[in-house]
């Protein structure tokens, strides 16, 4: 009896001393981190660069296009950013990209409406349309909300005509990306759609979340075998308009003139730079941006903002002396908009060598206040990074619960790769996308560097724990 | 045994009858609830008045600091609107308000900086600041960061001086209401504090988050039995100028003039707008904002946004046919920004009727996306709206953490009010806050819209449910 006593309170005692060590070294893991992403948000939020570099590459280099001048010069200032900041390796990834140009601004007009005349209206062609040449296009114009209506229109209703895609973003969708996936086939598709029953050419109301003055422009795909048709983006305000017109008045004509062509593919580059991994150098933690931006605008929420807050990510852990037991890097993918080249390209390098890549954060959705983070990963990993939501919370970072990576990072998948995309509020994105008032002035300072500290905290918390 | 296990059967089938009609109910109340909240989320998005109200009150009336034309203007235009809305009953509640006018602009001006020479810089007056007069002031200028300071200068080095209070706003707090409240006791108490030790004027910084050109105004009460002396405040980007030119030069001296004066009290107006409830119209639901702003700005955050907000949030729960169990009004309060008068009438007229307010919702953080709700309220009740958060949180609102309610809806306190505030995005509320930057053009039309359906949605709950 006194012995068992005795193995029962000696059992209970190395088990209290087991808790002890465990309870403290949780409290001091957990003290340590909340300290460490204290110091984070403490450096972007008092001596932050993402608002400068910001400014810099919306203000003196401006739209970058794939192929353009403009994306020759932030290849350059990336690459001698990231030097300047001492990252152990920077270098460029060699990569071939599609080459669009715009030409001389677009026309469109509405011909001899009844009670208004002629109305000209803002347009822009769509990216990778082919333009109309100098004569333009003159037709009669028919209004649909969707492909089924095309459909049921069929050749006889439209065949020589312009088809003008009038469906609205959901304004009563809180997430503006799912208002966006509800419209943006009528861009990417509509052309080809519309080619199919013998259209002459297409106006697409402009992906907006408001009623705006400007087009917004953004990537058409052309369908194999069908003839390829011009294609024009116009504003939402005139999108109204020109409806509110064809009620009245169905024999309206439209006139479009685009000046665009599809150039021979152009060399350009990705630009990587690196802190090299102390303890799994072969283990890669990716955080990136594009690079390229549409060329109607500064591109300083796409994706200006996901690059200076990627290169931001690693000089603030490294100018903290963390040194990271992974190697991080920071990735300016080029021709997100019109192509995804860099992606592929990027992805296809990382095949060739022994690096496993464990996670790819992709910042693509403007430098707003942070929410969370978007997850796409397999379900231990995802649990994984939610475990970690109390110690972002405090932050403002309260939502990982979606899928979804991002465009650029999406090819790494076959590897294994968690892809994790950063979510900041979505609700003034679409007022700026792809268009000319996409600049500087509409990113608020705070909230950027806001973004910055977000990822390097996530990048901070999977370098010392990994995913696995 | 039969008999006993008859029974047991027996109450087993009642309890699980009872356990479906209670899942039952639960589930159809939740479907409800959901629905409605949708209804009103939808109503607000696709059909809002709020960016239009705004719109007219920000651009067509601008600035109405108490007293003042245009203060007046905007008690009409609440009054009509409402009645246009053709809400139950609208009326005014008279209030005797503090009657401050600036007069011409102000001068502020470093003399006889060795390096720089003279140096204008960007000023205004305090709120509630005696003026200097047409001769203005010239002085030797003191910088210090706190009170700790100004008291270890003591009178021998204050004496005769202008002191610089230019302790910044914390940029590392997250939240940016908790780093003005760190730096706000400069302004407010800042010109008593340093008359004690006979400082003949006071410069402040800005309460800004950034380094700005404009300076921003602001309340000061002077304390009693101590010599009123100007004040003026200092855009931030001066005010690191002439800490620097003080580091280099500390005999520098500095030159103030501001023409601002008080007037007698002068007569104003709440302005009250009522949907009457059908069971309980003796409890009242308040949602509120107020009507006054700073004279430097069209006051469209501080607080043109929670006044449109307010009276939608009574227009959208009509126009859906709800009608509420209580009796809900949107109160317009007068003098929030220099006297908080308004408030303490709304709660005095609110005493002497039989109404019992139930609740009362404050919207003055600015029109920016929802995060959640502050409530200041007892545990239980607390507790309750806290239940409610699985219903709001698919529309971003994640934060019932904070205490917290408002300074029009304070004095209901004794009633038992349980009294809530709306939780914005903060992040750039102190870039625009007191300023000319604080116009219509700074506020975006989905998260003004979205704020109204938040707080139409917690009203919603409240009357359905009481909070007791």
């Amino acid at each position: 009896m006194f012995d068992f006593q005795h193995t029962i309170l000696k059992t209970m005692k190395i088990f209290n001393t087991f808790l002890l060590l465990l309870f403290v070294s949780t409290c001091f893991s957990q003290t340590t981190d909340e300290s460490t992403i204290r110091q984070i948000y403490n450096k972007a939020l008092g001596e932050g660069k993402s608002y400068s570099m910001l400014d810099y590459l919306s203000n003196k280099i401006g739209s970058r296009l794939s192929g353009s001048p403009g994306a020759a010069a932030a290849v350059e200032w990336s690459r001698h950013t990231m030097e300047d900041f001492d990252f152990d390796s920077v270098w460029l990834q060699p990569v071939m990209v599609p080459h669009w140009v715009r030409g001389q601004k677009e026309t469109g007009r509405i011909v001899n409406s009844r009670k208004m005349g002629t109305v000209e209206v803002n347009v822009c062609a769509l990216g990778g349309s082919v333009g109309t040449g100098p004569e333009g296009i003159v037709a009669s114009i028919i209004e649909v909300k969707n492909f089924d209506e095309l459909a049921q229109l069929g050749t006889k209703g439209v065949q020589g005509r312009i088809v003008f895609f009038n469906r609205p973003m959901d304004p009563a969708q809180i997430n503006t990306f799912a208002a966006y996936g509800g419209a943006v086939n009528q861009r990417g598709s509509g052309a080809s759609e519309a080619a199919k029953y013998g259209a002459v050419g297409v106006l697409v109301r402009s992906m907006g979340s408001n009623s705006e003055d400007y087009p917004h422009t953004g990537g058409l795909r052309y369908a194999p075998n069908v003839p390829q048709i011009p294609a024009l983006a116009i504003s939402t305000k005139h999108a109204d308009l020109l409806s509110k017109i064809l009620k009245e008045d169905k024999g309206v004509q439209f006139y479009m003139e685009s000046h665009c062509e599809i150039l021979e593919d152009a060399p350009s580059f990705n630009v990587v730079g690196e802190l090299r991994g102390s303890e799994y150098k072969d283990q890669v933690i990716v955080v990136g941006g594009h690079l390229d931006s549409w060329d109607l605008a500064q591109g300083a929420h796409d994706d200006g903002a996901g690059c200076v807050q990627s290169i931001e990510v690693l000089r603030i852990l490294k100018s903290m002396g963390y040194k990271p037991k992974r190697t991080l890097r920071a990735v300016m993918f080029m021709n997100e908009e019109n192509g995804g080249r860099g992606g592929a390209k990027y992805a296809e390098m990382a095949m060739k060598t022994k690096n496993k890549h464990i996670a790819a954060i992709e910042s693509d959705r403007g430098g707003f206040t942070p929410r969370g983070f978007t997850i796409s990963a397999d379900t231990a990993t995802r649990r994984k990074i939610q475990q970690w939501k109390p110690l972002l919370e405090p932050y403002g970072l309260t939502d990982f619960s979606q899928e979804g990576g991002g465009a650029d990072i999406g090819p790494l998948a076959p590897q294994g790769t968690a892809l994790i995309g950063f979510l900041p509020d979505s609700q003034r994105y679409f007022n700026y996308h792809h268009t000319q008032a996409d600049t500087f002035d509409k990113v608020d300072k705070r909230e950027l560097e806001l973004g910055s500290a977000s990822m390097a905290a996530l990048v901070y918390l999977i370098d010392k724990y990994g995913l696995k």
